[in-house]
């Protein structure tokens, strides 16, 4: 850790930000004024909100240790080195859809960015019951942006390596993506928990070495694929919206990866939002309704991401992957190409998808959707549906063709009685 | 370039390499009595063995510039950097495979190594109809110890990602690979030539949309994929041998990508060497029993690359990857983990493999195998076996299962009359 490096406090902040011109800009000099609250309910950072005479901000300081766990496991502060470079490609890429930035300072382990107060993070909102405009849509194409747009169809091949040598070595949050998601769950890692009653689903899993060679694989691919930047950690915590804007924040995990990597992750967690929708909505009306709505959002964000990603193969496919040379060029069409490239990323997200619901329930870092429910029996019939959807993506990613198939197998096993 | 870079010359060679003690230990301090020859003839650098009063060594250095194409095409000085490293990781991996290196000088583009004169390129041995024994067992474990030892199945993560950062920036000579290797072949690319006679082939593969796409989800592989460090250029203009010992050279192309890279290239020069045999054996049996030894050795090299892969995947599996605590630790087989991974490996080796064949036809740097048939109808015969096995390779790498299916596919092209 840098010597210099001091972990912010309601008390300091002022003082140790009033000289920088790029906050005061935004929020006004008077820093004796500054209203401070530390905001942070994630599980690594403090966030704090810093309200002046002129306006609002948001300062996010990486801490030198896992914030969940403690200063047991320390973590590197580079992370918002590499969270900063993943906002700015953001903005490059799709402009608009995250917070912008004032200011980064690498040895504080330091952002200043827009304050989101009209915003709120989707999982809450999704637990609540409450529905945003366009969600799907701009989630679809946001991840068909980050994913064609950080790729060798679209980067020119030397500054996407530079890049991508770059990214290698955010290693400590790939780490924990590496351990936590892909195999923690699978065996007794000291950091799992697991409902009470669902032992035998997990013995299941664990017998399963199909499905555990078939996550291994994926894990090859997640440690050793670059296509492209992920966001990689873009679940519903990551999502804040008012009732008709989304942005997406926190891309601390940013790698290359595979391409389907984000909207796998995007529709495990909505797959999770509406399998424990029974335990928020009393009214079976309401339940339906607002699962319903779930359903299209995961269509529609698979179509707007299909959508986009055929928009740009056609209109901005410059780099060095099926190039018009070998297409256009020689008057051939490039459906079939085309065709298996997102067939290609859609097995990959169907993959991911499932191995992100059974890491939610087992491993650390569990989420709320589940975790909220406080009747342990109807959370572990809920969590088990899952768990098994979970297993059947992972074993048949590849019959996954269109999101038709992936919302029926959805309801069928929101049917399905398991405990 | 460095400005203090100049390439040597036959005259200045021992003047300026005198006084570095990494090669007079090896080949004597009299400089003046050094003789000095310039031996390179493969396509980027120079090569000078140098024969002092205790012994001899080679010279390699880097031109800024590609040799067979003049200095029109500016090349890094920075691949002698590469290869040194590479050299370090062969030699560390499959102890004795490489020459041993004596001295590297960076801004020189300098590599001081083992002369290896009784050695004899292989390529020119396999058209001289030269046997080699154990050359398919020595290759073959190589490839595995290669492709394992660099992987995540042994190596711990975090020097992983910072050897793949590195290596990362090798990427002017991927760039080479990713154009001449994947895509000229199929379009009509300016360095392009092939054999007259040939059109109505080459107009089939440009044609053949279905092919193109899966050579280029194929480049995408070798763009985005850091599996393990490849040699990358293991062709049998890259192995030298004696009539009992095989040795590897120039890994100047190294990179970070697919397991099954090395093995398929060096599996396509062979069935290239076996395809192109008729033309230099005139007498039918030795054509056959040398064409049959050829075989023996793809047999020979599949075979050992399993044999040693499995061997280090039950024994040295000590990376993140197919942990043993998701198998052995849980009293579960890795059959089946073991037998995907191959199958992958085999897949993308086998694809590897048909593209390799196609652009030594019809891109840049064809092979002596064909190149030096004088007879031009014989040669365009034979090309067009090899072009419509790449094909076929290509196409059905997936339903390549056992090495007896492509020995048997390499005998039925062998005997196919298509011109």
């Amino acid at each position: 850790m840098n010597k210099n490096y001091s972990a912010l406090t309601l008390n300091e902040l002022p003082k140790r930000l009033s000289s920088i011109t790029a906050i005061t800009d935004q929020i006004g000099t008077d820093f004796s004024k500054w209203q401070v609250t530390e905001v942070g309910d994630g599980n690594l950072n403090l966030v704090f909100i810093v309200i002046g005479s002129n306006g609002k901000i948001v300062i996010k300081q990486a801490l030198p240790y896992v914030r969940v766990v403690g200063d047991s496991w320390p973590l590197t502060l580079d992370r918002a080195f590499f969270e900063y470079n993943a906002l700015v490609r953001q903005e490059e890429r799709d402009p608009g859809i995250a917070p912008s930035v004032f200011y980064f300072d690498r040895e504080q382990g330091l952002i200043a960015m827009e304050c989101l107060d009209s915003h709120k993070i989707l999982r809450g909102k999704l637990i609540a019951g409450e529905k945003v405009s366009n969600l799907g849509e701009v989630i679809g194409k946001h991840c068909a942006r980050l994913a064609f747009k950080g790729s060798d169809f679209y980067m020119q091949t030397k500054d996407k390596k530079n890049d991508v040598s770059l990214f290698q070595k955010n290693l400590e949050l790939m780490s924990i993506t590496e351990n936590l998601v892909f195999t923690d769950p699978y065996y007794e890692a000291e950091m799992n928990n697991h409902t009470e009653g669902l032992d035998t689903i997990v013995k299941t899993l664990r017998d399963d070495v199909v499905m555990k060679s078939k996550v291994q694989y994926m894990l090859l691919k997640f440690t050793s694929n670059t296509e492209t930047m992920c966001h990689g950690d873009l679940h519903s915590g990551s999502i804040m919206c008012t009732e008709t804007d989304t942005k997406v924040i926190d891309p601390e995990f940013a790698f290359y990866g595979p391409m389907g990597f984000d909207l796998g992750m995007n529709i495990a967690n909505y797959l999770m939002a509406f399998l424990s929708q029974p335990a928020h909505r009393k009214n079976s009306n309401d339940n339906k309704s607002f699962q319903g709505w779930i359903l299209k959002v995961i269509e529609e964000t698979v179509n707007a991401f299909f959508e986009e990603f055929t928009n740009l193969w056609h209109n901005s496919r410059q780099g060095i992957l099926f190039p018009k040379c070998l297409y256009e060029d020689q008057d051939q069409t490039t459906d079939y190409a085309l065709n298996l490239v997102l067939k290609h990323i859609l097995n990959d997200a169907m993959s991911v998808c499932g191995i992100e619901m059974h890491r939610r329930c087992l491993s650390l870092a569990h989420n709320a959707d589940f975790e909220q429910i406080e009747d342990v029996t109807l959370r572990a019939k809920l969590e088990a549906r899952n768990l098994l959807l979970g297993r059947e993506l992972i074993l048949s990613s590849d019959s996954i063709k269109e999101i038709s198939d992936l919302t029926s197998l959805a309801l069928k096993f929101n049917e399905r009685n398991i405990l």
